[in-house]
């Protein structure tokens, strides 16, 4: 059982994350918000969860790194910079940052650049995904990262083969093209499916997230994990073995 | 047993055409391509089948009608003017005019008009679908025939109502929005999905077409249907009663 | 808004329905559970909604009765002399009796009915449904209520032509057939598909519930409709005007 | 470009194997079917591909071995004895035999092991599929082959944790319990999905084969790959390098 502290508690994934520490047996050491500074929850735990923002990731690591505490990063909109920070951190104090807690994405992702590599260019790869209706931006983060999986697994570069929201005289598919389309509507937590078309037959691998609590499970799940590790920077792969 | 001609019978949809001929029984009283004239054919045949380009439409309309031969007219692409031709026709002659020959696709689309009205505006209606990596355009015209019966049966227009490709930041879905989203790769010959998402429930109703004979079969169908009729323009509805 | 009373108020159908009539603005008059007297809680509500069991079935209706307001019966596992006990209990007050109270799916079993009246008997018709690993029969209740859906549509009777869980030697189908097939795993609230495969085409028509929640609110929204009805034996399908 | 012999030649699969050989720019040195002795044919080829039947398999074997050219055996229902004839022929020639020809159920395959390694024990394994109303056994072969392979995944023996077609009072899915269900219904050539369901969230892994003419592409494929390989029995795997 470890104590761990929430950085960002009150919004909609940080009590889930209370949630799921109390369901995995672990204990609450404390949360902070906005405007709050983490030193103190950082001295009284054995970790910390970051779902709050960039702007704060500065001063988070430092406090983990004061504290000697490790840090799961699940903070999304990240750029050089903030990398930057993440891996000096990492020299002192073990971080895991990724943009996807799910145990199920993180297999899935690993799946689909085994089949992208296996099946080879002549099987085209399209990925789509269903979002609620309050989603505001397309692709979604984790059809990304699947995207990422599969022009990993072919050896191409994804930015050079996106092909995203197809609508009108589109011309025929480019070989070696990625495609992406986004579906929006009701209630859905996450859908997401790689489709692998071949010549007269397809394979389909999907994921499929039921609510939100899958993402909290997996990022305490990663921060458990994370405790007594040597400092450095690591992923869900490291952990889930993949 | 009847004769039938086939106008454009060296295309894929011709070959298939006379294949479906043949499979249910009928005879091929003979076929026009490009450049032929359709006169000596009409006078032959008990129907014609036309599946050729908005080009020849004119021509053909006044052959079957000198014979005085329903028609089936599948070509795509067709604007007001010739739509304003097949209703002058139409009063001579029987004459069935459809973007859709397949039996499942228009009871799907029967289906769809039903679900968006029971369900009513607070199920968001989606629409994808996935073609062969050879097809130009997006989203499909089976796609725009399903999304017509989405917004009849809601009561709202489907070109005010339009969302298609969504990519980048889109905002909140829109209430009333009717999305659209295209996957294009393999060999596929045409799945199409209508997804309505309610609060924490989905109905999907989908097509899938294993090979394009189901055209050809329903176009012989609704093509044998027509001889005897009245004059008048008919749809695949008034064949199937839906 | 009204206040409800339910009967059956400690069980997770219980504790759905207070969430779903909070959650729709009415109130709640209160609850009764096993060995509790169901007469002054009638006295008390609009509207009785009962998912507790089917020996309570009797003293609920007579207390409704009594009191004159309508009631919901959700129960499942009724016998013929329970379904006299409604009849009888009918004469004198609105009661709404039902398998499943989503919107979502009295609505697809409507879709259902329409597809297989209007496909015909050359579409062979396979329902397939995924509960969580803790369902103990097979098939669901609402697999089988859209088994009736399809036999309906077909002019045929389900018992007559039910071929559930096919395993080893099974012979070609036989025509008339409708087939059920039964996954189990996980945490999944009720995914249902009705297949209808005919020559070389498919309409799939599927209904996914992403909890439990959806049956309660489907309840309270039936339970509020009764209010105000004339006395009467009422199905989902008036409610939902299919 | 090799010379293909064909045992088995006048079956449905055996003119697939003709197109695809043709298709695939080799030539075809010739056919036997029941009651002809394949010697001759074994003499005339580069490589022999027999879908024929078990009482066959010995002769068929011989002749390869006199003739000293590989063979590729796609014929099912083998039993022990026949698997023992199969290895005592590797021993002088490329032997390989499969239950399965298509590239992408073979890759499918070799994803489900992995995938019920990774993800554990706590994630329940359903396989589901649908055929053609012409199947007279279920679960398919192919099924069976993703059951071995998610078994050998998870380290567990298939026929120890087999439930096939669920119906009536099941109890509870049993911990560790491969689940097998199957669809039947119209022309479908052969849909495979392996569902495994864990806690909120879902992973889906399918494959569709639009005809049967993926099996006979796979087969010579694999026939021509044997060509010029040291003697042995070989696998799928090893073609595909999986």
């Amino acid at each position: 059982m470890a104590q761990f502290g929430i950085i960002g508690s009150k919004g909609r994934m940080g009590q889930a994350l209370a949630s799921a520490i109390e369901e995995a047996g672990h204990g609450l050491a404390g949360g902070v918000d906005q405007g709050e500074k983490p030193g103190p929850l950082a001295a009284s735990c054995d970790a910390l969860i970051d779902f709050s923002s960039p702007d704060a990731l500065e001063a988070n690591l430092a406090a983990a790194r004061v504290a000697g505490v490790p840090i799961l990063i699940g903070t999304t909109g990240l750029d050089d910079s903030h990398h930057a920070a993440i891996d000096s951190a990492a020299q002192a104090i073990p971080v895991l940052q990724t943009g996807n807690t799910s145990l199920g994405v993180n297999v899935l992702a690993y799946l689909v650049e085994k089949a992208a590599a296996k099946l080879g260019p002549d099987w085209d790869i399209e990925i789509v995904e269903m979002h609620h209706r309050h989603k505001v931006d397309a692709p979604s983060g984790t059809a990304l990262l699947l995207g990422e999986a599969a022009a990993k697994g072919r050896g191409i570069d994804l930015a050079d083969n996106t092909v995203s929201g197809r609508d009108g005289m589109t011309g025929q598919r480019e070989s070696g093209a990625i495609g992406f389309a986004a579906l929006r509507g009701g209630t859905v937590a996450g859908d997401h499916s790689v489709i692998l078309a071949g010549n007269e037959e397809r394979i389909t691998l999907s994921h499929s997230a039921e609510n939100r609590m899958i993402f909290a499970r997996g990022a305490v799940k990663a921060a458990a994990w994370l405790i007594g590790r040597k400092p450095g920077r690591y992923t869900m792969n490291d952990m889930l073995d993949l």
